[in-house]
């Protein structure tokens, strides 16, 4: 069984659902066949790549909140991360554009390290007091480095903006098609859909469902294959 | 859209089912939104490693053919592959047991390098005078290395006996569940199957169909989800 999901580094409620998710799968019987895949989504794709900051600011810019109300909520959401055991800076985060990370999470996919690096990603912007955002290129080697990356692959994917910008916007794309208008969006199967950071007792039953109704195939043109199996090969017919 | 092929190294119609498999995928519309991911199947799982044997040797031994039987079908097939333009040695070749191929295989996925290997390991087995068996670890290693894979890491997997080894097991496992008693095998988003190495037309057919149906997500427990979107976060309940 494969499960994507889409998400943002930039997304709080991604790094508590991502915890939340994965407590249900290490209870999952069939964890050891269940395949996670991480799908980009930008948050804020129309921001520029220079343009940081500070994350109460933005709060109370983009969304017309006051000061006060982004402070309850970024101090809720670290309440909700900590029951999580996930540590959350409720104070001097920063925010920025996250599509770099997005095109470096889709090498460390092909290099068998997506997983190690979105959550040193995640631990970076949600818990480190250094920024992601406004150390550039250097910072994110460094994170690359970590999850297990080549330094220098992982520069040399930084330095070229094409680097998998356009496996970036097909995961958008997707998104898009699949109803997904926030994050973080859970996909089972390609059959059920989860949205949200939803309690650890829905994804539970989330991969009990997929898993139990997993279709049988449907064979296209069986019969006569030129195929092997335990009793040899098929002889072509001249 | 996911592609899965279940096939080994040692069997002659995977080599030519893939090229045909994959000329359907070159001209298909949405090629670029297509995963392909190799599954393991050994053909002959219970011989032992060091039992290496002729080709022609080993088809008249196991399956009962004649000599002459057994070269006619291999001239066959070298002229069913050089259709797809393949190269084919139909004499000389050697067959033994796929076990270690499969474990660098699984571990060429998680580098990223799996098409690029098993191509190789193919080409290696049915096109090139030197054995894929007889030479021991070098030989994969150095296939590993042409495939971008580093050969110490290689060399550490293919030392390890146990490195993999499940995820080979797992692959058998999931192609009995599916119903696959022969390869190669190829399955269309876990909801089309098609059989053996048809012609590519089946193929060019199976991937419109499975695209053309791809299901409309379900969605579970869909509503006050905990998410992130443009208009900013839920602001979590106290």
């Amino acid at each position: 069984m494969r499960v994507e999901i889409w998400s943002d580094i930039a997304c709080p409620w991604c790094y508590v659902g991502k915890a939340r998710f994965e407590k249900a799968l290490g209870a999952f019987p069939h964890r050891d066949e269940v395949e996670v895949v991480h799908r980009s989504f930008e948050l804020d794709p129309h921001r520029a790549k220079g343009d940081v900051q500070p994350v109460l600011a933005m709060l109370t810019k983009k969304y017309g909140m006051s000061q006060a109300q982004a402070q309850a909520g970024e101090d809720s959401l670290g309440a909700q991360a900590g029951v999580e055991g996930l540590e959350y800076r409720t104070t001097g985060r920063d925010h920025g554009n996250t599509f770099d990370m997005h095109r470096l999470l889709h090498f460390a996919k092909e290099r068998g390290r997506q997983d190690e690096l979105i959550q040193l990603l995640y631990r970076a912007n949600f818990a480190e007091e250094r920024s992601v955002f406004t150390e550039g290129e250097e910072r994110l080697v460094e994170l690359a480095a970590a999850a297990g990356l080549d330094t220098d692959e992982a520069r040399r994917v930084l330095r070229d903006p094409a680097a998998y910008a356009d496996a970036v916007r097909a995961d958008e794309r997707e998104a898009a098609e699949l109803g997904a208008n926030g994050v973080p969006f859970f996909v089972l199967d390609r059959k059920y859909g989860v949205s949200g950071a939803q309690p650890a007792e829905v994804f539970a039953q989330a991969l009990a469902q997929a898993w139990g109704e997993r279709p049988a195939l449907k064979l296209i043109e069986d019969g006569a294959a030129d195929a092997c199996g335990p009793d040899g090969c098929a002889v072509p017919q001249p």
